[in-house]
């Protein structure tokens, strides 16, 4: 319920339109699948509706000034200019200095507004467009005459502080986050949906001047953030790692329904973050293979170090959902483990005390003829015979291995 | 029962030959396959039968002109014209008018003698022809020398109320229609099985003058019809994701085995789902690599766009399998958890009261000399031992786990 | 031991060597593999034996006339004559009329004397030959110079009438026949293991003037065979949805270890099933891209109809299979279901009852000293103790939905 | 424990290094794996040694002349010759006569020096010479440019009478014996681990004047030694079919945890054996598709067949797959069914007897006002009770369906 | 914990960054999955990172002399030199010598300073020499104008002497080590991370003169480290097998849920190796397809017999897959073996004991007029009616086979 308020809410101030797996929550109270749907539910307006995004209400008027934030970074081998935009026609119309070699803006987060002027002032295709705008799409490429436009997931876990044991993986959220390329010969123009920290390292590097990445063009700018982007699915993985083993002691120590439910959760976030990232993989294999001149051949052995991760982060996920596979084995055992322990107390119980019971019932019995009723030493003798067959039975259970081993 | 009747009603109102997959129930009371059988039982009169459509029965005879719906939209970019066809000879016979770049031609249901009109005035193959009526066909593409032939599949995900908690997905049917369309330069003419109101904002855009859709020839207007089929299929995705959700929360509150007859019912109809997206995923793709100049490099693009969407689809379907296999396990996981449940209970009970059974017992013997029977506070004494050793056994249990702790 | 008394007496009266599947009973009395094993037993008379057909004893002595059925029917588009053979080599002999277009003659059963005559006079390769003799071959298509060999399997679910619930697929044997056809310019040459009916519709239409068939050559009457085998085994996947249908039914009911058996010979049959028709598949194919105009461009639309069936019997497998998994899955939780009412019973019944008879033993106890003996109240009023005790503790087991609820 | 008796014996009097499947016991006293393991311990020397033959200890002093055994056949259509090599110098120093097409030499068992011999005077390669003599290698072919390597395994699965039911598979090993072979234009060199009897028929069949195999060249020969051997394993696969069949009712009569463990050994089995028959099926493909000419164009239809077989025997080995995953999930519904059967049985004894052991605990009360215990028909009426009671009990779970149904 | 401590402590000491899989323990007491996370965690030092080798702290500043070992062998075919170098610079700058025609230079452990030191000599790129530096790379070969660059990784199974029988695969620890190799026309650099001894039998070849490694180039000299790398897999492939059969005689003896978490330890260890040893099978293929001829064809057929050996490590350890698999379904049927025996004997105990409880507590009852408490052998035949009654039900459940027979 809190849910759909938030998402409501959100759908106002940040712009999270199908932030997809936001609910996948791993465990414990509101185990909803919601979050899976809401991906769906905001893709288009509707089925039918008109593709490209002229027709989009928003899209003729400028948004409030403050609600965007655009950066633009200017900068040759030797000289560096960053500013912020805050007349996007002034900013558009103005052309470009003499000495920049790439400038890159970044716009964030994408508004009608905003995409459809940079559409007509950069000439990109309407659908280009309009998928920097429709979230979540897939990671991918596409070619054009005199631009490339390349579309990205970021991957983040918010992970809150576990409550209890058995909560381990509850307030885990596997969040993702679109970014938008566009490369053109001296500009590159990328769209965020959140000014994220991301590329916060690239920038810094950005202001030291004769690095490799100041003496370069905008294609080794696009491997530099394509790398940022990869190489941060590092992180995220080692917390699955983190999570991963929490789970196991807890399905060893406690396995209860919770935890099954959590494991299973962990497999479907590993899922999807393999889903985002495998076309992650390809988007960079394309750009390796792409032979109009757009990547430069002093750029292309970097993109191969950055396909290399993107193989290691599928193996690594791959690995991580056999270990959940495995998990789930272990709690299945677990549980039938903690089955056989109820049922071998009640044996033991009922085995031992069931003979008992039946004797003490044999001299209870009214006969007038029982001579062993009678007898001086019967009842002592009776509690000694009750002591040694219990210490039989306890031997036999243990010889057995009920008792004592584990 | 009431399912047959309904078919067989059906088989002369509407024709419902072979809606195939209109019979799996997710629960409840009728647990029938019935609906898959239906699907191959009404493919074809009888294996050996002639092919083609002349030798249908009703190919020859005209049907009650009420009882087919023929309509026409005539447009170029600045003029329309809108109609609905009584007398089907004379419009076959009347040539176009000049100013139109694209006729449409929207005939449901497809009636044998009036796919045999079209099919001798435009000259299709007997078997396109005869695919056409019958139902149902995998989508697919044709290439012919001048026209395309394209079968599609609009899905429908019929949802009742559901009365209680354990029929959640009871009133749920996958229901698929056939839609077939033949792609001249001028003209283009589909077949539908109902006249459901998929295309009817593609008809509301066509309205408005100098849109895209009016500027471009029948190819965009195929891809407009194609796009609204396809994104048809998220609202579908969205109700079987309520529907998983609603299972979850019934898998975990109670377990019963119709709730797993109802997710594995799921689990076929997104296997009915994928297979019929598939094909259409391979539909796009060959339709945007055709190589004639039928699809101009306009259209293009948006066939591509078309195309991610397809994966988009088959992603979420995929993951809403695994999901729903995550429920079987989960599923399995809840009832041993009930077993153990009921086994803790059992032993509890047993445990505690089996020894001081016995010990009830012991004085309950009849030996003559038993001192303890004539102890002034031995029953009260043996009371006090009763409670003492109950508390022992309970507090033992409870830090076994087995009482107090979930 | 019935089965191998019939094998064995199959093997004089009617060739049914190698008739592969006969064996699989679905469920009953006979759980018996045996079926399976015959397939592989007769496949060959021992490894190391000379390759080839002269070498089979039976390749130089003519069958009894009567044993072997040989028709032909020799037509064109206006002409008509069928006959029976008796001579067979004078009927070799005679040179073809000039009228025909077509001569298809028909061999049942397959005999190697018969076999050989045909090799020397169209001359096959010995190899082909000896396929047409050794059953079961693989679906398959081999291109020779001037002539094509097809090799089909017709497949058929003999179903005798269920005895009682639990045997409701006993009687079903998946059984098929194999079928080799020689294509030559005017001569079509089919031999069938049984003179099966499956073909009597293709008969029929044959005897229809200037009907298409009669029209087209031997490559259309290739197509209208290929049809018919692969349109009946729509009729066979209908029986197993019936066969389904009532498994689930008594998954549902009667969950005994028979039902699992049962469902794991449908699936296995499915299996067997599959295995034919994906070659079947291959078959098709290979003849609609066979580019040595033996297969005309006319006939060719024809196949590729016949080669999207194959593709929907596949799919149609498929669905089965799955929903065979399911039913798995189902037995196996409906036999826990019914184990946790067994324990249910055990626990309520146990829970109610032993308190009660802890109590009853206190009061039978022999201690001179309690007070409650003497009372004059006491009898009713632990009678009273009693009832609101077991009030209780079923309202306990009622609370947890253990009683009254399902 | 004898099992490593046996290997290291029988690396003294027989080589049998490596044979490497020898130990998969399928079932009973000796559930070991070692047989698996052998197989990679004596793989290679070790880590790092020199490759090729020359280096081997044995390679340069010749062995016992009786511990070897060298044949040679010497045939072309109209005359034979056999022998038995006892000076191999000599014999390979002495040129070929002229009227031979074909040399067939065989030996066995591979050791060092004769290798070693043959290498030099044949030239092999020195890896080939030593994939003679490290086993188990892969199927394969390897091309050079005046001969071609082929290497083959022959299956056999050597069965004792089994001594109990429960051992139905016990003394079953999966043994497998290394082929190599060498064509050459008019030679055909083969190397067998032991003198098998698989080529008998093949010799026996080259004893007679004018077949076919007498007629062709090398290349024939090399395809009726690989039909004997890909044709062997058809017996090998209905052993497979009895044991599986002896499984089953195993299964259904009397599942102990030794059953599982024989289907799983048998499953084991059969992936090795696919493991084997895979690469010879490729090897044959290899063959077939060769086009230096060393297999001419009459031997290659010949080849094809071979082809098929490979193919049926994968197919027979996947469905003999499948039954064993079926028969494990038998096994686990025969257990839980095993279990149910138990519960039955303690719900039905408890429920009876613990509302009765109740009964007669509250007349064993000793309260002083009691009137039953005084009236004369108490105790006769009391048991009328128990029977009454009794019956009700047992006729309500008649009902259930535990008692008296199956 | 101390994992923690050992990984901290191993930074300083020795360079194991990253050393992958070091923590999966198989069993036992720390079933930490930590090991795994450790392979992420120290990959790179930070999303965002500069690329390359020039900017790592230690890059510029030489190490201490004798933390690092380099040594070279010098040879042609008859003359041979070794050294180790202490002055680099020096070493470097020095030109070869004119006889050799192999230099071999082996550099353990690889330090940042060194590889740069080498990268400038040699120019490699500088993404190699940083993948040399940043542990663990997948294996893979790069191809450059004047050099190839092959990355490797040495397998090894750290084995203890496990303490107790359920503990038989505490120990073992899954090591692995990256080796990477330059290759260049004359020289052949090596950067190891341990001074292992898997090359120190080649080493000792190379001593010999005139033998065939002597008398070839860098590239035979490569294939033999190759060869040494993959076949020192088999042994690691041995100890697995060890592990395996004791995990078998485990699970059928004592089927704890640490044996299952075992089981899938050597599960997970089984994928790792797979995922190590498949990228090298495709170094090897590459190698062999490499067309620039830096890979002579002499060398070719000894990398193709490597290739063979990959082939087959990839064969042995899916066996071992399925073979834990199939332990995984065994020890689930030991689990409910055990839980059926304890359910036999506690319906044994209670069917047995039930009845005669009830039957004594008959004759407890109070009621005045029983006839049976005042006859003279009443006592005694009650107890002969027990001991038939006992007999009679143990005889019942020795015929159920519950008793006596396994």
């Amino acid at each position: 319920m809190s849910k759909k308020a938030r998402n409501s809410k959100s759908s106002t101030a940040k712009v999270v339109i199908g932030k997809p797996n936001k609910g996948i929550n791993l465990l414990g109270s509101s185990l909803s699948l919601s979050g899976v749907r809401t991906k769906n539910r905001q893709h288009r307006v509707k089925p039918g509706a008109l593709p490209g995004i002229e027709h989009i209400a928003d899209a003729s008027t400028a948004p409030a000034p403050d609600s965007i934030c655009i950066n633009y970074i200017d900068y040759c081998a030797n000289q560096l200019e960053t500013g912020s935009v805050t007349d996007l026609d002034a900013f558009l119309a103005k052309p470009l200095r003499d000495w920049l070699t790439v400038r890159w803006i970044n716009i964030s987060p994408p508004h009608p507004y905003v995409i459809n002027q940079f559409r007509q002032h950069f000439e990109f295709h309407t659908l280009a467009a309009e998928d920097v705008m429709h979230i979540p799409q897939r990671p991918r490429v596409e070619l054009f005459d005199d631009h490339l436009f390349v579309v990205l997931r970021i991957m983040q876990l918010i992970q809150a502080e576990p409550s209890n044991i058995n909560n381990i993986a509850t307030s885990n959220e596997l969040d993702s986050e679109q970014v938008s390329l566009f490369l053109y010969d001296n500009v590159l123009i990328t769209f965020q949906e959140e000014k994220g920290d991301v590329w916060q390292p690239i920038r810094d590097r950005l202001q030291k001047d004769n690095v490799r990445i100041r003496k370069n063009g905008t294609d080794y700018l696009l491997y530099a953030l394509l790398d940022a982007i990869v190489d941060h699915c590092f992180p995220v993985l080692e917390q699955y790692g983190d999570v991963l083993e929490a789970l196991e002691q807890v399905t060893l120590n406690n396995p209860s329904v919770e935890v099954l439910h959590s494991i299973h959760s962990v497999k479907q976030q590993l899922a999807l973050l393999r889903r985002i990232v495998w076309p992650m993989r390809e988007v960079v294999d394309q750009l390796y293979r792409e032979e109009d001149g757009r990547i430069t051949d002093t750029t292309k052995p970097y993109l191969r170090d950055v396909y290399e991760h993107t193989i290691q982060i599928v193996e690594i996920i791959e690995s991580y959902r056999e270990m959940a596979s495995g998990l789930t084995d272990l709690y299945m055992s677990a549980v039938s483990n903690r089955m056989n322990e109820i049922m071998k107390v009640l044996t033991i119980m009922a085995s031992v005390f069931i003979p008992l019971t039946f004797i003490v019932g044999v001299y209870g019995m009214n006969f007038e003829y029982m001579p062993e009723l009678t007898w001086r030493w019967a009842y002592p003798a009776i509690w000694c015979f009750f002591i040694l067959l219990t210490i039989a039975m306890l031997f036999y259970f243990w010889r057995k291995g009920w008792i004592g081993k584990n």
